[in-house]
C-alpha cells in the first residue's frame, strides 16, 4: 500500500539523527598505522621543545662577554678545547676564551652563552693546539635555540577527535607516543536493495543496472574515517530480508541500506523496520535530491534507508551519516563545513524544496566560486565524480544566476563544521 | 671539511628533480580497494547512462495521446494491463487506454511515451479489472529519463592519473569495473640520520630528541598515495651506511634520508653518495626552511637528502617529493595547487630568500585567508599540525603586512597543479 509521507526540514532530519550520536570506544595503535586516525586523547607537551637549550647551525660556542673587543682589524682568538656532535653532552664548563665546536641540535656547553656559525670563523693550529678566530662581537644569546621556544611543557597541542595528519605524527613522535590512542573505527554495514541490481562483474541486462551505490558509499565511509562490512544484495523474500537485517545490525553500528526506498508497493523497507520493532525518526525530507531517505532506530543504533538514485543516495549520506561518523570520533565540527561562494553560472531549475547541487568548488584570484558539477538529477551519477561542494539553494526561488552568493557545503575539507544549518533553509526561517 | 655549496633557486631544483620523472607499473585491485589509488586509465562510458529510456517515479506509463481530453470534469480512464518493478521488463505493447503499473527505475513499455506519478492517479476495480483515471493531459516525454540523458556512450568521463574518489567509484561500478587498473604504489623508502635521535619508545636522554620526522615522513608519503619502507637509523660507522643505503635502494623507487645533512664535519652524505657514484643534483636551496636539502640520482632512481630540521624535512618533501610520486601516476597536475590568499597577519621578518611559511588556510565571506600556523623556525615542530599551506613569501623583502595579498601552496588538496613556480620566486625573475 501507498504510505502517506510528511516532508520535515534538513535541519529538523539531522537533529533527530545526531539525538542518537553515540561515542567509538577507543583502542592504542602503533604509530606507524595512526596517520589519518581520529586522536582519543588531547595531546599536550610533557616537556619543553627543544628540551635543552641547543644550537640551530654548525659553528663554535663560546662566552659572549669574551667575543666584545673583537674587529677585522683586532681578530679575538679561542682556544678549541673540545667538540659535540648531536646527541651527545660537552661534560666541562667552557671558559675563559675557550670555544666548542658544536653541531647542529647539540646541546649548548655550560659558560657558553653564544654560537658563531662556522663560516664566520677562522681556525688554526699552534703547537699541537687548535684555535679560532672571529672578527666580530656576538651577543649573548647569538644564535641559541631555546628551551621551550618551540612548545612549552603543559601546552595542550590538540585537541581530541582531531585527525592525524602528517605535522600531528611529528608531535605523536616528540612527544613518545609509541602507540597512540585513537578511536576505534566504526563499523558501517551496507545492503544494496533492488532487484534492478547487477554487481560490476556482470553483464547488463534489459531492465537492469549495475549497483554503483554500494561501492559509492563505501568510498564515503572509508573517507569520512569509518570501516565497511558490506552485506551484499537483498533477496526478494521479506523473511529472509527481515532476518538479514537482523543478522546485519548484531554486527556493525550503522546500518545502511541503498534503494527501495521509494514510494512505490514493492517497498519491502517500511514491513523490516516494523518486523524488528525499529523507530522511524522520519520518511521523507524537503530537499531534493534525497526527499525519500528513511532513518530508523533500533536500540539505539541507526537504520539508513538512503534512496537507490546514485546522488540522492550520496546527499544523504553526506548529510546524515557522516556527522554521526565523525560525533562518534569526538569530533566538536562533525558537519560539513559550510562557506559562501560566488555562483560560477546560472541555476535556471525552480526550486520548491532546498537543493543540494553536486558542485565543484574552485578559487578566483582568492575568492570562491562554485559551478555544479554536471547533470543535475537525483539520479544522476555522472556529476558525482567531480563534485567536491554541494551548492545549498534554499526553496521557494525560481531560480539563481550566475555573480550571486550562495551558501556550499565542503565535502574534501577535514575541519568540518559544528552545525551549518542555521539559516540556511531559508523556507523554514 | 666545510664543503662550498652554491643555491639554486627553488624553481631550478624541481625542475632538476623532475628530471627523473617516472612512471609507475600498473596494476589491477578489486573495486572494493579501489578509494584513493589513482586510476591507471581514463574512464570511458561503454554504454548510455540510463542504458533505457525509464521512469524517474513510481506512477502509471500511459500513451499521452490518450490524455489530451482527461480534465477534472471529465477524468480519462485507462484500463491497467501489467505492472513493472524495476529490473523487469514489460513484454508487450501498450495500447488505446491502457497503461502499466510502473515502479522507480522500470524501463518505460513500448508504446508508452509518459509517465503519470502515483500521486496523480485515482484507481479503482470493476468487473474484475483493474483502472486508473486521471484528470488532466500529459505531454509526450513527461516524467520518462531518458537514455543517454546521463551519460552518453563514448564519453570519456575521467581522465587517468585522477584519484579515485566515492563519485569515481560509482562510475567504475556502472562501467563494470570488477578489477580497477591503478597504478601500483611507489614505494619510497625512509632512514633517519643523526646520533642524537631516540625513537618514541625511549625515554628522553640529556642532548637527545625524539625521531619525529621519519613518522612525519611516512604520514606524507602515505597522503602523497605511496607506500612506506622504514629502514630505521643510520649507523655511526660510513661502511654500514653505504651498505645500508645499497640495500635500501634495491627495495624502493626513492630513498628519502633526514638528518645529518647540515654543515657539518659529521655529515657522512656526501661521502655515502660519492661511495655509491651517485650524482648530486643540488646540495643547496635558496629557500627557507630546507636551504640544505640535498637531492643525488644514482641509475635513475632519485635520493632524497632531507633536512633534520623538522620544518624543513616537511617542506622539502612536499615541495621536491610529493610532484614526483603524483608524477608517476600519470597525474598532470602534480606539484601543490597554488592560489592567492589575503595575509590574515603580519609576518614582519626580513627575508633574503623566499621563505615557505607553515600556514593556515582560511575562509571569511567566500575569500582565501591565510595565517601562520605558529612558531617558525626551520626546526620547529608545533606549526605542522595545524598547517594546511604554505605562503610563499618571495625573498629580498622586509616582511609583510596584514591584509596584502600573498601566493599560497595548498597541502591538503587533491587537484594540485601543473607548475606553480613561475614568477613566484620574485629575485630570481
Amino acid at each position: 500500500m501507498v504510505e502517506k509521507r510528511q516532508p520535515i526540514p534538513v535541519a529538523e532530519a539531522v537533529h533527530r539523527v545526531m539525538d542518537y550520536a553515540f561515542q567509538a570506544k577507543k583502542e592504542h595503535v602503533p604509530l606507524t598505522q595512526a596517520h589519518g586516525r581520529f586522536l582519543a586523547q588531547a595531546i599536550r607537551a610533557d616537556h619543553d621543545v627543544p628540551a635543552f637549550d641547543r644550537s640551530p647551525y654548525d659553528g663554535y660556542a663560546i662566552r659572549s662577554v669574551d667575543s666584545k673587543e673583537a674587529s677585522s682589524q683586532h681578530p679575538v682568538r679561542f682556544q678549541v678545547v673540545g667538540e659535540i656532535g648531536a646527541g651527545y653532552v660537552f661534560e666541562d664548563v667552557v671558559g675563559d676564551h675557550q670555544a666548542v665546536r658544536i653541531m647542529t641540535g647539540a646541546p649548548i656547553p655550560q659558560g657558553c652563552d653564544a654560537v658563531v656559525m662556522l663560516e664566520l670563523t677562522h681556525t688554526f693550529e699552534e703547537n699541537h693546539q687548535k684555535y679560532m678566530s672571529i672578527k666580530r662581537p656576538f651577543e649573548a644569546g647569538s644564535n641559541i635555540s631555546y628551551r621551550g621556544e618551540d612548545i612549552q611543557k603543559g601546552t595542550v597541542l590538540i585537541e581530541q577527535g582531531q585527525t592525524i595528519n602528517p605535522g600531528v605524527m611529528a608531535l605523536l613522535a616528540t612527544f613518545g607516543y609509541e602507540q597512540v590512542p585513537v578511536y576505534r573505527k566504526a563499523v558501517i554495514g551496507v545492503i544494496a536493495t533492488g532487484s534492478e541490481l547487477l554487481e560490476p562483474g556482470e553483464s547488463l541486462q534489459p531492465g537492469k543496472i549495475r549497483n554503483s551505490n554500494a561501492y559509492m558509499i563505501m568510498a564515503q565511509i572509508e573517507r569520512a574515517g569509518a570501516e565497511v562490512k558490506y552485506f551484499g544484495k537483498f533477496s526478494d523474500d521479506l523473511a529472509l530480508c527481515i532476518d538479514h537485517v537482523e543478522k546485519a545490525l548484531q554486527e556493525v553500528d550503522i546500518l545502511i541500506t541503498t534503494g527501495g526506498v521509494s514510494v512505490g508497493d514493492y517497498d519491502y523497507l517500511p514491513a523490516i523496520y516494523e518486523a524488528i520493532d525499529a523507530k522511524v525518526l522520519f520518511n521523507k525530507i524537503a530537499m531534493r535530491p534525497g526527499s525519500v531517505t528513511t532513518v530508523a532506530a533500533r536500540n539505539g543504533k541507526l537504520l539508513f534507508g538512503l534512496s537507490g538514485n546514485p546522488s540522492a543516495c550520496y546527499v544523504g549520506f553526506e548529510l546524515f551519516v557522516r556527522p554521526i561518523i565523525r560525533s562518534a570520533y569526538g569530533h566538536s565540527q562533525p558537519h560539513l563545513r559550510r562557506e559562501q561562494a560566488i555562483l560560477g553560472a546560472d541555476f535556471t531549475k525552480p526550486n520548491p524544496f532546498t537543493r543540494f547541487v553536486r558542485a565543484r568548488i574552485d578559487y578566483e584570484k582568492g575568492k570562491l566560486v562554485t559551478v555544479p558539477s554536471g547533470f543535475d538529477k537525483s539520479s544522476a551519477v555522472s556529476s558525482l565524480a567531480t563534485a567536491n561542494a554541494f551548492i545549498v539553494l534554499p526553496g521557494g526561488s525560481r531560480g539563481y544566476e550566475k555573480g550571486m552568493q550562495v551558501d556550499v557545503l565542503l565535502l574534501e575539507d577535514l575541519q568540518g563544521s559544528e552545525w551549518p544549518w542555521d539559516n540556511i533553509e531559508k523556507s523554514y526561517r
